[in-house]
């Protein structure tokens, strides 16, 4: 029995999540689970589709990228995952997808423009959608760039990792995470269900009004904060 | 046993279909059912996933939005129900989702315009959109002002809670009503279905001609009044 | 035993593949099944879910749309359905529902054109839309009318009922006929498909070609006429 | 038992996916699986619904596209799959669906642009669009041309069919092929995931950019050549 049963196990099942969910098919995307005292993560095996996996199949990697456990291959993601893991030390799991409506979105190279109180319930600002990378970082280590170019996109906009737990990679795909890998996969879920709506919105009414900033505030502390009043 | 179990019931019953329809992802919908003898709803809780329900969870509250029974934290969007159910004493039900289509026209903050006979079958003006609040309506007592905001756009365009059975709410999504829980579903669904013809019908057509006011008239008759010849 | 009972069965068998198919929602469709030696059909009871229904409850009409037999209400287009077998004497049986694209183009207004060969291996022309009715034929006895629009239609157009299996009422929704009640209902589905598909085709080139004649003429062959080739 | 078993099980399978994917209603599309030692291959029989297939009704063609062996008709498309076994001696299956996106993309006649990675996973190129047929050629042996249609156009765009393995057929619908019958039934289901993403794009932004020279290298190589490092 692997001492990392625990963080395979959780892998394993937000993984599952992701078909279940129509965020994915075939192998279009990964969820890893950190275990923060170890400092390593379990994340999906590379081209090994959903109704094959097991939770022994997720590989053991530590935060340089590294194999730690593990017969197959990581994901090809992997190095993204390790980068973010590494500079966001509160964060429990992380989730890659090619989901429909937020790939659309991130291929048109565009941030989603909070337009109602759903986008309002997780978070007070568009989503947003990193730059396309140089041609330097495409050459050069990609997956392991994708990483830092996330984290660049955050501080340049002046946002926490804390409160947008989700991105867009222009030209690629969304990226999301949480404090567990579960949250992420919500959060993946919930994004595309934004994702969809903003377009809606936009073919329904081509200038429409963004939410009230006060509306935004409100929205935001009913699910979250000290005073949040959403949940049990 | 209590007392309040047959609300219980009733409420369970139509939240379970909410998932079921497609209408609500995670736990962003409600349903409640009132007992108008008791002066009391059942409402679902807030924030618990649909297959974690069951009818001993439904929170029992009263018209003004107070937990007589029950637990659970009701829905973060009690008080709304509470103010529609004091105002329209008719209603046995009410139901709040953000289904996409539903929710992308009260983003783009229009009115859902009468098309075709789908929409006739079923009331014969638009589907109002509610304006958005101000600023100090939300930052007071917010879920109590959408119910006032509801009624007062009934109100301004001089159309009955009785005929017109659903409405958008600007930059947040729709509520529907109707004599029961089970009916307030269906509303739902209709307007859900109705919300994606009508944008469809105007990518079809960028002028799509109004129904007919003598068409309007036929079908809501037709299902609707002393001449009523559909159903049993 | 009714001596009804095979129509019926029939009936209620292609009545149940409308939901399956995603054609309908709650009761939003209609089947009818037609036996050309009684000169009666049998069809949907009105405003009864289909998850309600049984042979037995199918209703039995005669052509001028007065019931032969059964308890309950038959559906409230029956007179259309009527008027439809009493003029066409080679079909067996009708479809009505609301099927999403298909009312969508309805409730524009607009012919679907043919861009392409799923729609030719099925007709060789627009997909026609019936105007919609004046008042004075809304007025009066409107789903017998509905039967005359629908006939009108394609004499103006000079096609036939044999070869032009599928219309749409304007402002209202789809209807379609065949040989037998499933083959009707199989050109409800295809006219929903070719229906999404012809939205597609113009929001992916604003002015899309034609199918050519020669290639319109082919696929049609293919699958009708002394030399086809499609089938066994 | 015949000598073809192997084939006929694995175009049987093959052919079950389409529905599993959501490719293909009724019978709109079809299947084959080569032996390339027997020089001959196996495909869906013509006009038989996918629950009512089996592995012995797959019917034995040869390279001219004559029957073999089998009492049904082979598919109507079977000249189409002959003449790419014909002419490309590496590829092992064929498949053709009139699958929702990707048929809109073949009406409207374009292209499909590289807009992102998912795309860029599988082909560096703009998925081609064949042009329409001349008169000349649909008149003549149709499916015959369809084949060298789809070929032509590969050549003239100096691709070759070991590097993309689908393409659309103006006014048509897509054709996909690859190592195997499972390889290329996922290429359909790529390709219309890349097709509904890619006019998702257009809607969001209607000047997307294309994709990078470098990313599309640098995705491609992910996935294929001698430094790929997806997969296990």
């Amino acid at each position: 029995m692997s001492k990392y049963e625990h963080i395979q196990q959780s892998a394993f099942d937000a993984n599952m999540q992701l078909p279940k969910l129509n965020l994915v098919i075939f192998t279009f995307g990964n969820v890893s689970a950190i275990d923060r005292n170890l400092n390593v993560f379990a994340i999906k095996p590379s081209g090994v589709p959903y109704q094959e996996l097991s939770p022994d199949k997720m590989v053991i990697v530590d935060l340089d990228g590294k194999v730690v456990e593990g017969k197959l291959h990581p994901s090809s993601d992997t190095k993204t995952h390790a980068v973010l893991y590494k500079h966001w030390e509160d964060i429990g799991g992380i989730v890659h997808t090619h989901s429909t409506y937020a790939t659309a979105w991130a291929q048109a190279q565009r941030d989603i423009p909070v337009f109602g109180t759903t986008h309002a319930d997780h978070l007070v600002v568009d989503i947003p959608c990193a730059a396309a990378m140089s041609d330097e970082m495409i050459i050069g280590d990609y997956e392991h760039q994708t990483g830092f170019q996330i984290i660049e996109c955050l501080k340049t906009k002046e946002l926490s990792y804390r409160d947008i737990e989700m991105i867009l990679v222009g030209n690629h795909a969304p990226f999301t995470w949480g404090s567990t890998p579960e949250k992420a996969v919500y959060n993946s879920a919930v994004l595309e269900n934004i994702a969809q709506m903003a377009l809606l919105t936009e073919q329904i009414n081509n200038n429409p009004p963004r939410l009230k900033a006060s509306l935004i505030k409100k929205h935001f502390e009913r699910k979250h904060g000290p005073d949040s009043y959403y949940g049990q």
